[in-house]
């Protein structure tokens, strides 16, 4: 009755486009996996839930007594508080840090989430590394910001091919993103390859948003560098959290770290940053009750511990595989993953790394990520923070898989010699 | 050198449109106030920061034995089993639930703005209450959704005016929110006044967010429905979480519960909401470990005890500023909010409800939220969690105010009198 015309005639309701462009490959790739595990092998998963077996009873177990003590006193506050535990224990003499230039989120995700919505107009576009963590994609996608991929080169210890980034930039560059250490490589750049990607944003006036979720988890042989520490003139939004070097990934407690030393991103980045981060209220204030401690008190030990037994399983991990025909590992120096490269032409029963991902567990139990979660063909993503005795396991059973499969590729007879 | 046509000339960073499109009027109203308290008079906040002072140790001091267990046996699981328990604990033969209806997010929050990014495309529009909660339109206009007002009508109890809703619906009408209890007005719709809205939906086949956060926070002498209990054919997406029943919005719990028996929303927004859940992961694990325990065994005397409070303080406040010449309040029944009209003609020395509440910070030290956060002018919002002895001084504080600054309107003798 009475008006009428803008009345739908019935049901129709459809998913929004955004929701349409939301695609995360792991999940696409992992659960359309309709292959079961050998029933004669436990089943190894390197692939994903990578803290399974970290032991991260030094940062749990002596939080209790504080939290429980701010649980009883608890209000909504703290989150100036929290901002400046942060800044405080980032600050750098070349890049300090005050509770203005932090931004607390919900897990380094919303971190990265921020900084395309306030850098990126949908249409602009952004340069992500390839392999690459595939979040980005995701993000981007979903918000209408076309992704450009550069290539990180394994035989370069995957440094960025930086000749493609700069012909890669255009007018609607809006950012670089930096993964350093790399997931899925477990790379660590140099402070010299640091300062040549700084220089290339420099001339090219791209700002970079680095994420350095796995800072500091470097073996003894690298150095972390943080990116903003290196220059004074490229703004850089550097993202963390507690996920990765605390072990606490359900917590859900991240940042971002504004350095803009010559005030490019100015006042309009940074409250953007300030407006969008009210939108959802971020971290726990649990969590935020005990972040002083979780800064402050975690022994050393804690992140020795991590750290060595990372290294200890990428050594033997690394060198496992590359003694296996068929396989390329690439070296880690950081992080908790390892990449390894399938010469496919060794394989030929085997389409692509999905293939043998999927055959790998059907036969033996084992599960890795293909390289295509990461853009990245003919390669697999081993995740080393199992115990020494699964990592072990896991190799001898990649080793039995590689030799059931393995072919001479016609025309390089050298190589079946081995 | 090389190739140059791409590169940017020099640095210009700026926000995106989605960062300039991100406005919150609380925070622009109150961040811009710059008046300053009565030095004489204790700050009375009935503003904002609403639970500073009802008793949350029922929830809180029973969880920490049960709470510090599970930190010890911490995983990253629970989402499953966390969904769980959120169905079972709002399940009801009207309107079932299982874990797949519902998604988990941070905070109610969250909640509103997945259900929104699910349903409306930029150019979509979305009907909302007048007065109401400032977040529709904040995360609506964030992500290029038109807002349109309807009208909640203070003569009838706030009851939405249906009329004005049936006309506002076009082809573009994504959906309809719904707010009960309301924020900013307390008020509580009866059965047959849902069953008309959710008439208007079925007629106009537009979907219902329900944002029932202040679910079951209604007083003894009325009943909270949840609408999807009333309706098997309109499908609703219903938000909730612990931020205020529970009275610990810091800890940034919240769900969607999916209604959609007759199959409307069908896979495809499930997929949709359960994917643009994914891009960010939800809730801190901590505080879904204890969710079982806050949900089963959270005593009735905590519940009854919040409740009672807030009835009494609105009693309390209702009739003491029904009382005051110039001010018409509406009595509320339930949440944790009053809503107040001003008389603006016989308060000629302010221009308006934002004047009135600055003057009263200034004179009195009594901070209320005015009409115009909530897009609805010549009122404010009184906030009724505070002490007894508080709400009393408050109200005598706000009678000071007026008799100091009523007039008489002209040709309006009788007025003055009373
Ligand atoms: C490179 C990288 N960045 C960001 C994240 C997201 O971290 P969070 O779990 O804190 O959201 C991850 C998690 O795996 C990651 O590997
Ligand atoms: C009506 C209404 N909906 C949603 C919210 C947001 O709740 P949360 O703090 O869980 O995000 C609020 C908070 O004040 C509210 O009043």
């Amino acid at each position: 009755p009475g008006k009428m015309k803008g009345r739908k005639a019935r049901w129709s309701v459809r998913p929004s486009d955004m929701s349409n462009k939301t695609f995360n490959p792991i999940r696409a790739i992992v659960d359309n996996m309709k292959v079961k595990p050998n029933p004669n092998k436990t089943m190894i998963a390197l692939s994903i839930g990578e803290l399974g077996t970290l032991d991260r009873g030094a940062v749990v177990i002596p939080l209790i007594p504080i939290l429980t003590g701010w649980l009883e006193k608890m209000g909504v506050e703290g989150y100036l508080s929290s901002r400046e535990e942060i800044a405080s224990y980032y600050h750098h003499p070349e890049a300090p840090l005050e509770a203005k230039d932090v931004i607390l989120t919900s897990g380094c995700s919303q971190a990265i989430e921020l900084c395309l919505a306030v850098l990126a107009n949908p249409g602009q576009n952004i340069l992500v590394p390839r392999p690459g963590f595939a979040l980005y994609r995701t993000l981007a996608e979903s918000m209408g910001i076309e992704v450009k991929c550069y290539n990180l080169l394994p035989e370069k210890s995957w440094e960025i091919d930086l000749k493609q980034v700069e012909s890669l930039v255009d007018e609607k560059t809006a950012c670089l993103i930096v993964n350093n250490p790399s997931n899925p490589c477990g790379s660590v750049f140099s402070k010299s390859h640091l300062q040549k990607i700084l220089a290339v944003a420099a001339r090219q006036c791209v700002p970079i948003i680095a994420d350095e979720i796995y800072g500091d988890m470097v073996f003894s042989d690298s150095k972390f560098e943080p990116l903003a520490t290196l220059s004074s003139n490229v703004p850089i939004l550097s993202c963390g959290g507690l996920a990765k070097r605390w072990l606490v990934p359900g917590w859900r407690l991240g940042w971002i770290l504004i350095h803009d030393r010559r005030d490019i991103f100015g006042n309009e980045i940074r409250d953007g940053l300030v407006k969008l981060s009210q939108r959802i209220l971020g971290p726990c204030t649990i969590v935020q009750g005990a972040l002083k401690n979780i800064l402050r008190r975690t022994p050393q030990e804690f992140y020795h511990n991590t750290l060595s037994l990372l290294k200890s399983n990428a050594d033997l991990c690394y060198g496992a595989l590359a003694a296996i025909p068929g396989l390329r590992p690439v070296r880690p120096s950081g992080a908790m993953y390892l990449m390894v490269g399938i010469e496919m032409e060794h394989f030929p029963e085997f389409e692509n790394d999905v293939e043998f991902t999927e055959r790998l567990v059907a036969e033996q139990s084992v599960h890795c990520l293909p390289g295509t979660c990461f853009e990245y063909l003919n390669f697999f993503r081993v995740v080393i923070t199992v115990p020494k005795v699964m990592m072990l396991e896991a190799c001898s059973r990649i080793q039995e898989f590689c030799e059931q499969h393995y072919h001479c590729a016609e025309g390089s007879q050298e190589e079946c010699d081995k």
